[in-house]
C-alpha cells in the first residue's frame, strides 16, 4: 500500500466520509475505506472498533461541555450558563467543519444512524445537566435546560453546516439560543397582524 | 385458555407491562404475556407484531399534535400554540396513567428501548415542526420550537408520571413551559446570592 504517510487516522476518517456519502453507510466496507486512505485493514481496526465508529467517536464535546458549565460565572442564568458551555464547545466541532459537514449528512441519509446520534444527543444532554445540578440547579430546572440547551445546539449546527462560510458556529449557538426568548412573542413579533389574508 | 374474555389487547398490554417490569423485557416471551392475560398467542398476534410493539404502538398522539396546532387560535406565540398543542395531547395519555407510568419504568430500565423512544420522541417534534412550518412559522423557528416543546413535553410527562396523583398532566406540562421563562433570569430568580458558602 504505498510508503508510510502521515496523519493515517485523518486519512481514514476523510476517506469514510467521502465513501459513506457516495455508496452509503450500508454498503461502505472497511477494505474500501483502507484502500481509499492507503493503509491496510489492520491499520484501520487499530483506530477504530468498526465502521461505525467513524461517525461516533467518543470526543472531547462531553468533558468540555462539563468543564464550562462548572467554571461558568456564579451568578448566570441557566441559559446563559448553557450559552456559555456551547460556545466553548464549538471549536471542537469548527476545527473538523468539513467533517462535520458530511456527517451530518450521512446520518440524515440512514435512519439507524439517527438513532445513535439521538442517543448520542441525549447522552450530552445529561452531562449538562449533571454539571447544571453540580452548580446547585433543581433537577428538573437542571433537565430542562439541558434539553433545551441540546436542542438549540442540534439546530445551531445544522444551519452553521448548511452554510459554513456565514457565520461561526459560535454565533449561531448566540443566535438559536437567544431566538428561545422570541417564542414567547407572538409570531412576526409586532402588533396583531391583520386579520384577512395579504392581497 | 378458559372462556372468552373481553378486551384481550388491554389484558395484553397490562400483562406486558408487568412481566416487563418484574423480568425485565429481554427476558419476557409472548407466550408468557399470552398465558398471564390468558389467551393465546395467536390472539397476541392479532394485536401485536411483537412484543416491542407493546410499548411503540402508533398512538393517536402525532394526529393530536398536528391537527391541534393547526387550529390553534391565529396571533399566538410560538410557545403558545405549543402549549396548547400538547395540553390538547395530555388526555391521550392521562386516560392510560398507570401503563404510561410502567412503560416509563420498562424504558429507563433498557438503553435499546432508549434509542427506540428518542426516536419516536423525534418523530414527534418532525411532526410538531411540520405543523408550525404549516402556520406560516419560518423553517428555523419551527423546529426550534417544535424541539424545545418536546423537550418540555418529556420532562412534563416525568414529573407527572413520578407523581401522578399531584397535578393533571396538562398542569405539568403548562409549569414546565413557564419555566422555560425563567431560564433566561439568574438561578434563584433574586438579587446577586451571598458569594460565601450558607454557614
Amino acid at each position: 500500500m504505498g510508503r508510510w504517510k502521515p496523519d493515517a487516522r485523518g486519512r481514514l476518517e476523510k476517506a469514510a466520509m467521502e465513501l459513506y456519502n457516495d455508496k452509503g453507510f450500508d454498503a461502505t466496507t472497511v477494505a474500501e475505506i483502507a484502500a481509499r486512505a492507503e493503509v491496510t485493514e489492520r491499520t484501520f481496526y487499530r483506530h477504530f472498533v468498526d465502521k461505525r465508529e467513524v461517525l461516533f467517536q467518543p470526543n472531547a464535546l462531553a468533558d468540555v461541555l462539563a468543564h464550562a458549565t462548572a467554571t461558568a460565572a456564579a451568578p448566570l442564568a441557566p441559559l446563559e450558563v448553557i450559552a456559555h458551555a456551547l460556545t466553548e464547545a464549538a471549536p471542537v466541532l469548527e476545527e473538523r467543519a468539513e467533517l462535520v459537514r458530511q456527517r451530518q449528512a450521512v446520518i440524515a441519509a440512514n435512519p439507524e444512524l439517527q438513532e445513535r446520534e439521538l442517543a448520542k444527543l441525549a447522552s450530552l444532554a445529561s452531562t449538562l445537566a449533571d454539571a447544571l445540578r453540580e452548580r446547585g440547579l433543581e433537577a428538573t430546572t437542571a433537565t430542562l435546560a439541558a434539553e433545551i440547551g441540546i436542542a438549540a445546539f442540534k439546530v445551531a449546527i445544522e444551519r452553521w453546516a448548511d452554510d459554513p462560510g456565514r457565520h461561526t458556529l459560535a454565533r449561531w449557538i448566540r443566535e438559536t439560543l437567544d431566538a428561545i426568548r422570541h417564542l414567547t412573542a407572538p409570531a412576526g413579533g409586532g402588533p396583531r397582524p391583520p386579520s384577512g389574508p395579504a392581497s
